[in-house]
């Protein structure tokens, strides 16, 4: 079953109890998926008001953006915890012969690349949905103005919750070069979608 | 129909539609409500083990107290929506003679007043909840350290989702002690859930 088809409450309690996953990264997904969503909200509150029947054709283009973004986001919510249960299913592998080992260290690097490279994804789709919430802010309707404060929180609760979980597995692969090439692009991600973020929480204070 | 028994994607489907509820008070409590999921999980994942054996006793006290927010904060997601419901509620009743109007005006006050109290009171299980987590850092097991500083993460982001939802309520209130004294809580509530929430971040950060 996908995580995405349980009640918000059993995946609440799912989540808050000791089975290895769903974790950190699928509450990111969700955390990310709920900000976008909240875009698209106030964009179909704006679209035919004609109070801002001139960013019309603009917030057409940016609900069509949070439409999509929404999608992939909900996709990452199971994605996620599929990569971590392949990182899972190593630790069942046998250990007896040197070869047993040397085959569980390599399918263990290679699980943890993908376990890294989903939330490394997930921060991609985040600051792309910030950008795209950016666009909404001075052009939509203002009587949602907190919904759309609430966006970018949550989107970037995500992006620095999906940057925890880029790292701690970055910590165990030893392919330097991907882990140099993820931790600086990471990096860059986090810097770019948290400054997004504040500027449209900050821009959305002063309207409500 | 409970927004908590929808499943994950089609709560997520109908706070991104043009449906008035629910909005960013709902969203801001299921953040919180996964945040403190994910505290409760890393006291499972300690609970038990002689690593942390030293702890075992001030774990399990944490763990009672995530237990009981945890329900706490998915009763917000709900609680939210319906005092909102109460304020859609007010724009059906009639306005045609003068004493429609008062009576109008009197339950739209009472109603913004119950829409300002549900975020409001959301807050303060939102620092609770910080406060219960930042007892475990360094008491708990660190190979789940970055579901602890997601937890922080998504709390803050309910935090201050919380916090839009009681000023863009607040902004329509006619009762100025009402007003000054959320308006003041709310602040010292901001101040001091934001600041636990970022010094558990920062802690997570060092560890993963």
């Amino acid at each position: 079953m996908k995580l995405v088809d349980l009640t918000v409450k059993d995946f609440v309690e799912v989540l808050g109890s000791d089975a290895p996953a769903p974790g950190g990264g699928s509450a990111a997904a969700l955390s990310a998926a709920m900000g976008i969503s909240l875009t698209k909200m106030v964009c179909e509150l704006t679209i035919g008001k004609k109070k801002y029947a001139e960013y019309e054709d603009e917030i057409k283009l940016v609900f069509d953006e949070t439409k999509e973004l929404q999608q992939h986001l909900l996709h990452a919510i199971d994605a996620d915890t599929e990569a971590f249960n392949v990182v899972s299913a190593v630790f069942s592998m046998p250990k007896e012969t040197e070869e047993d080992k040397a085959a569980r260290r390599k399918a263990m690097q290679s699980a943890l690349e993908g376990a890294a490279e989903s939330p490394f994804n997930m921060m991609k789709l985040m600051v792309n949905a910030l950008e795209v919430t950016k666009k909404a802010i001075g052009k939509s309707n203002t009587n949602a103005a907190s919904d759309l404060g609430v966006a970018a929180l949550n989107l970037k609760a995500g992006l620095q919750g999906a940057w925890l979980n880029v790292l701690i597995n970055l910590s165990g692969i030893k392919n330097e070069e991907f882990v140099a090439q993820h931790r600086s692009e990471g990096e860059k991600l986090l810097a770019k979608g948290s400054l997004l973020a504040d500027e449209i929480y900050m821009e959305t204070l002063k309207v409500v």
